[in-house]
């Protein structure tokens, strides 16, 4: 990974922002992830506040398999599902980041997750790898 | 709050599950949120694995000015928005939950981002309050 922060992790790729999100939703689905939603953030920072804001998308992603081991084991975790990631235009090139989901359901106190968010962690690293 | 967890609170409301949702998406829209994206989970599921799930939607708030000052203190904060809000069935009513902003922004090390969480956390849980 060439990010990391405290609740994330990521990758710089070499296209832009556009191939970027369309590579990203490749890589996402090669490991079981569909996309369920998409928050254009440029597009509604100007509808709504009317302010520039550069090239940002929000997606949804979940694998169903886990998604649902996941709301079996916990019925209220919706609340921390889909498995954001995000990609951003950064200068010439894009940066591509998922929500650490051992983080995420790191604030759930239910052991019987653990197993669910280093599988889903593990898929997500290698989705970002391939994408450098 | 009728409900409350590790990560979020939640009120029961005494409203079938079509209900609670609509309700759900104008108290939230008096606190200035509207609804970005919606994940319907109980479709979703069958679709993708043919398993019955309950009724169960996560949707996926965000208040416009909270989000952009956010973004502009944490620029990979994306990962963490927008605010899920849950309504499922429950019995012969529903469950309205929203995820705690001041956990899911306590994962970020930035004290910047405290005083917007607080302000969230507030309009959410008027709105949550709003459908008892």
């Amino acid at each position: 990974m060439d990010r990391k922060n405290a609740y994330g992790f990521g990758v710089e790729v070499s296209a832009p922002y556009e191939e970027a999100v369309e590579r990203t939703k490749g890589a996402l689905k090669s490991e079981g992830f569909g996309v369920l939603s998409e928050i254009d953030v440029k597009a509604t920072m100007k509808q709504k506040l009317d302010v520039d804001f550069e090239k940002y998308v929000i997606l949804g992603a979940c694998n169903p398999q886990l998604a649902h081991r996941a709301l079996t084991e916990e019925h209220e975790l919706g609340l921390l599902l889909p498995c954001n990631v995000v990609v951003h235009e950064h200068g010439d090139h894009s940066v591509v980041s998922a929500a650490d989901p051992e983080v995420m359901l790191g604030v759930v106190d239910n052991p019987a997750l653990a197993a669910i968010a280093s599988d889903a962690k593990e898929r997500l690293t290698r989705a970002l790898e391939s994408l450098r």
